[in-house]
């Protein structure tokens, strides 16, 4: 008997909500992005829920919006994703942990270090969003002038990935025997250096910290471009991705699993999850209400801020009730990009309008009954638009309870989402392989390089 | 009435012992160092003894030693210290939390950032240990061939420090309004944009976190080296020193001390916390017998290796039995090696004496029963020898619960250590005052600079 396909559900974290009214929507918590208790809770109700993964997005930078904007949203101040994981992995016992890390702005030693110690301290639960930050502020926080050319960003990306998993394997798996007998602490034989030269890196090794437990953290990419795709597809295990809808979630899944089977991968030992933002009513035109009077605390500053970030370009002085006009290739995000000049054109917006939709959220939503929403969840899973979702939640705690309290026990009762873990590391949440050690064989006791 | 003065404690846990036999010892647990259930107990305990911060050193490497000597230490596989004191400080309430990080290897946007979120996670109980990092396998792990001269390590330290105060800075304490009925989450008066532009850096700014709760981190500083004296004089909040002997100690004291005073800066603001290995016994005969039977787990190899690192230079293959003979200058520590060149020639030990005595445990030790033990302490506390100490436990568990249970309640028992902690902060704990903002007057609602 083949068992029914299953979603899998992160939650997305950081910000808790993208939504720039949250924090004012009555009942929310206006700190709830900044407090260690609150996120605690949440953490806590997303375990209890069977969340396969909170997950951290990340920004190098305060964002690069004009202040005026920018004092509208709650994202100016965040706690860094390391040390709120490793926080959390201390109050929780079985959700995965998932935070994003910079290929452009960080070294592939210290990535490599971090992620493997909270591997070890989560008990297996950690998994690394690799990005090459499309955000040219972050430059000028890192001493560089001009930001890094996106095919540029790209290239570095492969081999900081290529080093970082070269460091995981740095121990076998039972390296360290700690015989008090004999007094060796680890097997020498057990031990690899990398001794990494390459275009970018030159990095000798070995770790300082034992393979982690799943052997790999688990792998996540969000880029969408042609090399983001690329890249997802020979090293991703996850892909968290902006889909507007289920016709092209399904062109992107079709894209990125295609190009897996070229490469001789498994399919299925990658998840698409794109990104859902969820609002629940107990009645359609309740969850619709919920969304307009969310929306109606965006601030139009906020609105064409975040218009001007997707663009590339400070579209502030243009006329609010105009068509949106010709916008020059920049260094954002190409699909984003793309897709914000897509609806304009499509949907004859005006900037305003088209500000409105983008400083709230404009990606896709999903705003019905718990009945609704499971449908939809459901269909992009029958027909091959995703294998769940990474779920943004409008306000908190009451929107991400609601997901909690009645979407969930949904999609349970229609047995597409677990009751238990059955498992205890995110890869056996995801239904991922663990990796082999590329230095050592199991059980093979014999090193393939020592100093 | 004047207060009795005060001893300060911080216990050394990264490692969670520095003697090599530690984790051979009868009843030891042999992953100590590497457990987490293991240290959140530590953790807990010295909480409960009310110690002023849990202290980690850090390497950025496995220890450049030979791999005979390595595999019989517990260091070549260790927490990353971010990770391991976030997920301590979500177990724990009061105890002060302090981090090694490197001014050679990593970045100030980084560092700041990452010290400013644990701040905030653990409510005001971060202290940043500034270190240049003195191992030249380091400099490997991170693209760099020679390893930096002491002199410019210090230099770019210096730079980084600026940066990185200056970086915590960037809000007003009171910056985060979260104003919900105006829509403003923060006031834009109160952001500050660093601009740094120096020799060894260039940041923009601002931080995207709040100020620290502490205001600062508290700054920590261990070298003792001419430069690293003046560093610390200038800009340290506690120095963690190795000093052999009380004599020196006074010495080391009086200096610091003095070029506080040189520079106007009041010498009750740095707390001087030498390393002290402490074994307890009930009599001095069973603490001499305990240490000589952990003395008896260290293996020549390990003990010859730590000799090559406190030189800087490779002896394996010198004599055992013959004298030190000239060791050139190196890039080794300096301060560490003349320590350990003065003993050769002032004792007259050969080689194999001083390896073991390196290999074992080679700084200052108290090794007696707790009313003695509590008398050194008193003496170098009532001699301005220190302000404290940062405790050195032999093997763990029942090495740190016999100074727990036998030596803190004798030093309370004298008025010398507080029965309970009097504030929440580790600049409480440590009688430090709160820095004032460099660029936001307490109460002033106009801004120095905004973007």
């Amino acid at each position: 008997m083949t068992r029914i396909r299953q979603l899998h559900l992160g939650a997305f974290m950081r910000p808790v909500s993208l939504h720039t009214g949250a924090w004012r929507f009555p009942g929310a918590y206006p700190d709830a992005n900044f407090n260690f208790a609150h996120l605690k809770r949440f953490a806590q109700t997303l375990e209890r829920a069977r969340f396969d993964a909170f997950f951290m997005a990340d920004h190098l930078a305060v964002l690069n919006m004009p202040v005026n904007a920018l004092k509208r949203g709650q994202t100016a101040t965040s706690f860094e994703p390391f040390t709120l994981l490793s926080a959390l992995a201390a109050v929780t016992e079985k959700i995965g942990l998932v935070a994003t890390a910079s290929t452009t702005f960080d070294t592939p030693f210290h990535v490599a270090r971090r992620f493997a110690s909270l591997d070890h301290l989560s008990g297996g639960r950690a998994g690394w969003n690799v990005v090459t930050t499309s955000n040219p502020d972050a430059a000028l926080n890192f001493g560089l002038d001009e930001h890094m050319e996106h095919d540029e960003r790209y290239r570095r990306a492969r081999e900081f990935m290529d080093v970082v998993t070269g460091l995981w394997d740095s121990w076998a798996d039972d390296a360290f025997v700690r015989d008090v007998a004999s007094g060796e602490y680890f097997d020498p034989a057990k031990l690899h250096v990398l001794a990494h030269k390459g275009d970018y890196f030159s990095v000798r090794g070995p770790l300082n910290i034992a393979r982690p437990p799943q052997g790999w953290p688990v792998v996540v990419q969000a880029g969408s471009s042609e090399a983001g795709r690329q890249l997802a597809a020979e090293t991703a295990e996850a892909v968290f991705t902006a889909q507007p809808d289920l016709e092209a979630g399904k062109r992107f899944y079709a894209d990125v699993k295609s190009r897996m089977e070229k490469l001789g991968r498994d399919p299925d030992h990658l998840k698409i999850l794109p990104g859902a933002f969820v609002v629940v009513g107990d009645s359609l035109e309740e969850a619709h209400e919920k969304r307009e009077r969310l929306d109606s605390f965006v601030h139009y500053d906020s609105g064409i801020a975040s218009l001007s970030i997707a663009l590339g370009h400070d579209v502030s002085a243009l006329d609010p009730d105009g068509p949106l006009p010709e916008i020059p290739e920049s260094n954002a995000s190409r699909s984003a990009r793309q897709r914000v000049v897509d609806w304009a054109r499509e949907e004859g917006l005006t900037v305003r309008q088209l500000a409105q939709r983008v400083g709230g959220y404009s990606g896709l939503q999903m705003v019905g009954t718990p009945s609704s929403i499971a449908d939809e969840m459901e269909q992009w899973l029958t027909e091959a638009g995703s294998d769940g979702f990474n779920v943004m939640f409008p306000y908190l705690p009451a929107g991400l309870d609601d997901f909690v309290g009645k979407v969930v026990p949904e999609l349970q009762r229609r047995g597409i989402f677990r009751r238990e873990y059955e498992g205890n590391t995110l890869r056996d949440h995801l239904g991922l392989p663990r990796p082999a050690n590329r230095f050592f064989a199991v059980d093979d006791r014999s090193a393939i390089s020592q100093r």
